[in-house]
């Protein structure tokens, strides 16, 4: 959760909007509330370039270190599509949070920008 | 059905319109007219948040007193549509109520706010 | 296939607009060409009610008068509309009719009101 | 239900022991105890022939005479059974019905002989 | 879960060992430890009948009384083999549960007789 | 491939704009460039009826003699569409052929009027 | 469907009983009764060789002939399994035909050697 | 890893040989070459219990202890199975892990007992 | 990747908008960072052709030659659009590559024009 | 297909008969008869092991090595048994190489040791 490490590489076709999405099946933080509950995810962050593309294996660092951070649903929906504003600046971006079910109810959380 | 069980939590990302979609595929109440048949459904809540969210747990509590009320389909989408409405004020609110098949028949409930 | 079978029930929520979907997984009628060769569909009934809701075992009622009776695929999913909207007066209706294939081809045929 | 309706082929492959699988998913006859209720079923049968082959066209006719008979899943597939076992002497032969959904529960019959 | 809610309906094919698998997708009890959260599971009973077989009405009666039943999944999962076995004295019986998943376990049941 | 094959029947409720779905799944034709490799799809008319409906049995005759045709697939999927268009004389039409893969490269035309 | 079509190649692993599934999902020939109603199927085969292979190509020539020929689907079925058994000289040959539904019914005709 | 977390509750059925399955979806450990990528697997537990059955929640803060431990998926396989052993002592265990893409190369352990 | 490859026909019902869409499941590359570690691909190509077709055995030629280049996912897909728009002319065209899952994370990139 | 590539890993839990299996989705390799043509193929290996592991990295290499290789579907099957065998000398082992359509014809090879 450290947006220091998200790196960028230029994008090259900077004279058109078009689509990139990038789907991490393998997400994981704990529970803000019992510690012992680790809570998983689908984290699918769909944007439209401008200068810059996030580096896949940098978003792949940055994405594991939610693993120890105890963080709700909505926050750390809300907090990646933060960061990733903050770096890539894009033209849009939305950023899906699909979460497995817990205690019978299951939860997705959706964010564009702008 | 108590709708003071619903508990709220403060909306940390206020100034974003955001979607927040809850699926409980354990709804179960009692058919009205005969008490013996028990009616199942897939209910999903899509909504959203102005300055609150809904606690997942307490949503929980409410939606288990169903289980021994004899309610009807349209009935009880639109009562679980007007508690959230109320308690909630979101921006915007649907619910949905996907029933098991009756009798040869599927029904499938649909509203929304506003 | 008589609209006298049809009953209805007040619309307790009739401020709101919302979508009742009903599906008929067993619908079957006689072909008028061949009468030992039965035919099936799924019937699909969408509407958004004014006053009035159908009520779900008198539909099973009328739905089940087709079984002995010779029609075609385009006749007889009109006709469920016709008499729907007779007797529901609803703000919106659709039928789709799904047939089974014969003769190696498909047909789904959909209508909708107004 | 009337056997008579059931016609043979020669089998022209006597000499070798082969399967063949016939599925009808389009079965429906009506319910003993409520007569306005109909059931419907996939029947697959299943078989080894002997000297004869079941002829496809009179299997259908044999099949629809079930669309107004009441009768109960369990003595609807023993008879399908009993009829092709008396008209095919068949090496081998099995029927199994799985009808739809009625009341919540889900039946499904498999007879075979010897 | 009171036996003797179970009726039985003579088997008119004793003659042949035949297989009867029987669905009840919406099976649901409570929870021993916490009574406020209802489990639920799809219950699928196999079996040969000998000289009876299991009214459905019958059983469904049977089925709904676990609804207000504290038990554990190991438990009721016997407890239906027991019952039925011992009503229909079949020559072959299996009851299988497939529970939902809870605190993010799944778990399923699977007994048979003899 | 001969359009005087297509036969109509009057539409009964050219009052309504309704739409029909046909599928044929089971469309195949010559490959032009080699007449051993024969080619195979999917091809689905949806049209609004004005004053004509096409009479199934016919559209087969029609679509039966493609099969000793060598056509290219943006070509079939055409003249299909004019040969309906010009004899339906219909308020929309649209062909969709969906073609089965070759050298590991898989086609579908889509073609609307008007 | 002449089998001097067949070519073969040497199998190079004759020390291995090995298993080859080779399928053919567009096969096609014509109904021997109404010659205007092409049949379809799937066609599996599988075998373990011995000293020769099935040339692929060679194979497709071989199915591509059955296309303007009159054949039932229990004869098509065996007479590709005693072609291609006397052409490869198997140690275990195993042909199935899964057959598009006719008339509401579809079957399956499955042969196999030794 | 811990199999003093393992508690466990007497089986109240020990006259029969039932079959327990057990699904642990949401199973992570680190790998042991590279700390910063996680690894991912589904947990299945089939067993037929002696005279104990494992707590499921018991269950779950045990398998949770893997989330910050270096392992290959062919150890951590094989050390849930010798846990499950010695604390169970059951009549049969099988441990499945179905783990997650890595590199391209997908890879499931099995190991049972005895 | 040598546009030269690409060879087109002309259009016949070029007073038609019609669409039609490509899709190559077989897609390879090389990582330009990771020689060893080769990419693959769904690549789907959509257009509405003006006055010319591509011919399909030239794009496959065109396909095959990224098997040995070392190219990232945005520039060959906008590679593939640049290069079918230069020779086409197409009244619009949109390239979608699905890649496989690299690192536990799974990418689609999306281009069209104009 | 340089089985000098592979390398191996002890295996821990010697005592016990396990079986691992390891699918590679994105196997490719040239065909022998046309260079332009690649060919695509998942390869599945089960094994039991003995005293020796294959350690995944280097069967990647091992794989990736066909890539440029003109070979049969039957001999690169072969081959890969043939190679692990030597290499790992386990209790069993299979390969199963399923290849992608060509010429509208799928091809499954499966082989096993001992």
């Amino acid at each position: 959760m450290d947006k220091k490490l998200l790196k960028t590489i230029p994008n090259e076709s900077v004279d058109k909007d078009y689509r990139v999405e990038i789907t991490i099946p393998e997400f994981t933080c704990l529970c803000p509330e019992k510690r012992d509950q680790p809570d998983f995810a689908v984290i699918t962050i769909t944007y439209v370039p401008d200068e810059l593309l996030v580096e896949l294996k940098s978003l792949k660092y940055y994405v594991v270190k939610f693993r120890d951070k105890e963080i709700y649903h909505e926050t750390a929906t809300n907090r990646i599509l933060d960061d990733l504003v903050e770096v890539l600046k894009p033209r849009y971006l939305k950023v899906k949070g699909d979460w497995n079910i817990r205690g019978g109810i299951k939860t997705i959380v959706e964010v564009d920008y702008p």
